[in-house]
């Protein structure tokens, strides 16, 4: 195995599952912090303010900061305000998203918009969902969160960011560029907070099709684990693999 | 020109454009009724019961009733009765697909559910899709009233019946059976209440794409009125042709 000097980690089905902890991840993490290694809690979840994320992890006994959590939100308030600095921005999301937005100093509107941004929103109306098409008509940029099309709950499978989404996409025709996992622009924002080399970082997550792909995008290595969605099964159809593969976090060496 | 027993009549673009009257096709429905040839309007509008349709046009100077209507509603819920008398049926729509349902004796409820039936709901919530999407998982049939994208307005064009619908097609990987124009079943449907046969009966509409087509895959003749929506040079790279296509409804003899 080789040394890498940043890791990007996924979250649920890598740290946790839903509410339960994932005792060797915790070990893991802790691991890092003890030789100091520069990692990044990577997240599609765009509703959540990463203060709420590292709570989370602190209550699972992760000593995790804000500013160790890198949400999809961030990303996307990132990239577009690294096209267009200052950019006036309709978002339909929740608090984390609009948080984002303002963070990076992007002006969060409905009037004269240059770009609709969207990602989960469970507030959603037909209000928002008219603006944002009429937006995107009058020459707004599309910009999406993530694609996940379904939200594991308690309940069973809800209706994801990436089905609300295709409802401007259907509506105007136009596509929005996507900016969370499996796509590789989170992952190229992340490793510019992380400050780390394409070669020297390395995307772990237990999702095939959001966090390896995202990493195999991205021109990175990538660490699938088996305490989530992917199953050795699943892999064994798949061309492109993950550079490694281990059950547990246990069984991966960070020296 | 053949003589046609029974005409179903498209509204928006045929009969009126938006609050418009258009005065040829007022005058055509007035011949209709002289010399007593069994007509239907026919609308893809999924929202309005099809009383405040008459109204609207009896507003107009139409000598329309309720019984002249027949929108999509009526059309889904005639089609869910046919094949399951009685059923458990979850709507996602307005006034008039609750009304649709509940004259054909189905059971509108959110448990226990047999068909999850949508149609434009300008009052759509995260519940609501999230209830759907469930029911379509544990094995709900999935019945759409109508497919356009968009919704002509003041403001432009708005997000239209197929977009929100498919928030619960990508999130569930079902595709919905469409009733509405472009498809035969809302055709067949009218041709019931109408008491007339195929051979006798003409469709007729300013939208290819929705009205003609409809007819055209329900067997039947269709008349294209350049009144709205198809322009003669839309038409020219169009491979299956209307029966007849005339610039205004006065351009057309009913005996």
């Amino acid at each position: 195995m080789k040394k890498y000097s940043g890791y990007l980690i996924d979250l649920d089905g890598t740290v946790y599952n839903g509410t339960e902890k994932i005792p060797e991840a915790v070990q893991f993490v802790k691991q890092l912090n003890e030789e100091s290694i520069p990692y990044l809690f990577l997240t599609n979840n765009s509703t959540k303010h990463p203060k709420d994320v590292a709570n989370k992890l602190r209550d699972m006994g992760i000593d995790a900061k804000e500013k160790d959590v890198f949400t999809t939100s961030m990303a996307t308030a990132t990239y577009i305000s690294e096209m267009s600095p200052g950019a006036r921005v309709y978002p339909i999301g929740e608090e984390g998203l609009d948080f984002a937005l303002k963070q990076a100093g992007l002006i969060v509107t409905d009037q004269n918009i240059d770009y609709v941004v969207m990602g989960l929103d469970r507030g959603i109306t037909y209000e928002k969902l008219a603006t944002g098409a009429l937006a995107i008509r009058n020459g707004a940029k599309f910009i999406a969160t993530n694609g996940d099309v379904a939200l594991p709950s308690e309940r069973g499978f809800l209706p994801g960011a990436g089905s609300l989404i295709s409802v401007l996409s259907v509506t105007t025709g136009v596509k929005p560029i996507f900016v969370g996992k499996p796509e590789s622009i989170i992952v190229d924002q992340a490793m510019d907070v992380l400050g780390t080399e394409k070669s020297e970082t390395v995307m772990v997550g237990d999702n095939y099709y959001t966090d390896i792909l995202a990493g195999i995008r991205a021109g990175i290595d990538s660490l699938l684990v088996f305490s989530g969605v992917t199953t050795p099964d699943d892999l064994s159809s798949i061309d492109e693999q993950p550079t490694y593969t281990i059950d547990t976090l246990d069984q991966w060496s960070i020296k």
